[in-house]
């Protein structure tokens, strides 16, 4: 897990205490290491008082004077549909971290709850930015060398080609700043490299790209999304996700055919204990709580969702994807940058 | 490699000499391999009579009764436009292959070359069964237990629910002739399982098979490509493509990975001298070559595509695909079941 010095924010981080598989416990977990790690970090753990008070003893985080509670009595379940948590919970966890991030009063908020529901309320109270049509859903992927971004990963199912363009120029401004990569390298994620290749979005997406003042270096296909080639890669929500969970999956059932090669019989075992340490580094390199924590882009507001079934370190992960999210102010950068392709775009 | 007792057939299969990165060496070598594996298998190789004929010798094929050459003057170019190489490559290695199909002079056709100049041709020469709009590609998975068939892998770019549902009956007869399944469970490839996820078209898709008198078990995540839930997964060309390739470049990733630690230094270079054994097998068991030969179902003959950088190994994967697909007249088979569909379908 990244440990490196975290940007200060002067305000606290607002965390879902309920959202989650194993929350509130792994939400308690994640506040006090990363509270141990960040001497300047200020957090707000946002549930039902009733039921977080006790767990700050048992975490070592009573008195802690960097970590604050938040009443919030309701909680959304990770089935609930969208439409009825915005209607029905308006007194949720994850709704009130949400606001508090609207009122000023939190740098970001962080989830790992019901993402639809998270993106209906982050959507129903931060409002997109100006020009925005749909925000979207974007995280770093593992990759050899830099990190590679990929969005969007589920918000939109069915896009048009603005709209691609658009993810495409919140990619970027996301990897330039939080990554530090200047004019990170955009490419549109389609089923072949040649220009005739691909659906009539893809391809109108790329033309509009190509004239765009985006480093726009063409389609990439499902095989480079770990190569580094694009630091940026663009699909409709629905290609997104299912090419994220392919590459999850795919990586899953490898961990498993290795332990069962090296669990096989004694000899294999013996393999397996003298390899250990490098299996071990492996294991830590494609650890997916290492890449945990994906932005909701083109909102008024820092909003970060963790994988549902996160752990502490996971979770902790994710918070620190906020925290530089919001350090770097990127919801005004993305706002500047959309004026600045509106304005420099001739009337159509 | 998998190298069961293939069924019999009564023709011989034409084999595009020409197509791939790697011909024609490489076919002339899986030919070899085939002919000493199964005592009863016939091929025909296709392709420039002199060019071939000076490597049967070398492949140690010269005056071998089941193999015969058939003389094609023309090579379709891997990067050639398919509009292109159908009307100006009539006498091309591929396109004789097919019409031997056509005729009824080779049970199959199988080819490494150009993806899209094979569809084109196959399209044109053999035509489409009654009733099916659009062949598909599909081809099978790895797997932890039976294997998983996957379609379409990108010849359609753009579907509508009639044609995902016509995939689905396609691969689900295509599981059960070739895998042998009784009754194949089909899923179709969303973003979340629950009915209310996906777009229209996915939608649309699964209430016409939860109606049809297929085994259909819903909705599969990308990241159950693997897990065996569904024996067939449908989804359009363009989300197929990408989830495959996605697979693909995670394994290939995790392959460099594995390569790198081992590589580090003189002990973890000891531990993977020590684990040798196992990682050959781990390897053996996810290479690609042992799943390549993706069938082009919907026409009206038996036509196989392998990997364009497909070695002699692999290429003779994908000629047991075809034999198998042919030996079980699957396009028949198809036939049959898209008229049972038609006739148990009210008029609409």
């Amino acid at each position: 897990v990244n440990t490196e010095r975290l940007p200060q924010l002067n305000k606290p981080l607002a965390l879902d205490a309920m959202g989650g598989d194993h929350a509130p416990a792994m939400v308690l977990e994640a506040a006090a290491l990363l509270l141990r790690e960040s001497p300047e970090l200020e957090l707000v753990l946002v549930g039902p008082e009733d039921q977080l008070e006790p767990l700050l003893e048992s975490h070592g985080l009573a008195g802690e004077a960097r970590l604050s509670l938040r009443h919030a009595p309701e909680v959304v379940a990770m089935d609930e549909l969208p439409a009825q948590a915005l209607r029905g919970k308006k007194r949720s966890s994850m709704r009130i971290a949400i606001e508090m991030v609207q009122s000023g009063e939190a740098a970001a908020a962080v989830s790992a709850g019901n993402t639809g529901a998270l993106m209906a309320t982050a959507k129903f109270v931060l409002k997109t930015l100006p020009g925005i049509e749909r925000p979207a859903i974007c995280a770093a992927m593992p990759s050899t060398g830099e990190p590679t971004w990929m969005l969007d990963l589920g918000a939109n199912v069915e896009c048009d080609a603005e709209h691609l363009q658009q993810f495409a120029l919140m990619g970027s401004t996301l990897a330039e700043a939080v990554s530090g990569i200047n004019r990170p390298r955009v490419g549109l994620l389609n089923v072949g490299a040649e220009a005739i290749k691909g659906n009539e979005v893809v391809k109108a997406a790329a033309e509009r790209l190509a004239a765009s003042p985006l480093n726009y270096i063409g389609f990439v296909e499902g095989d480079e999304l770990f190569t580094g080639r694009a630091h940026v890669i663009v699909a409709d929500g629905f290609v997104g996700n299912v090419a994220l969970k392919a590459s999850e999956g795919t990586a899953k059932v490898i961990g498993g055919f290795m332990k069962e090669a090296f669990g096989r019989n004694a000899l294999s075992k013996l393999a397996g204990l003298v390899a250990w340490p490098v299996l071990q580094g492996l294991k830590h390199r494609i650890d997916p709580r290492r890449y945990n924590g994906a932005s909701f882009l083109g909102l008024n507001g820092v909003v970060v969702k963790s994988h549902g079934g996160a752990d502490a370190l996971a979770f902790a992960q994710a918070v620190r994807v906020a925290q530089r999210t919001a350090a770097q102010a990127v919801p005004s950068r993305i706002s500047e940058q959309l004026d600045a392709l509106l304005l420099s775009r001739p009337e159509t």
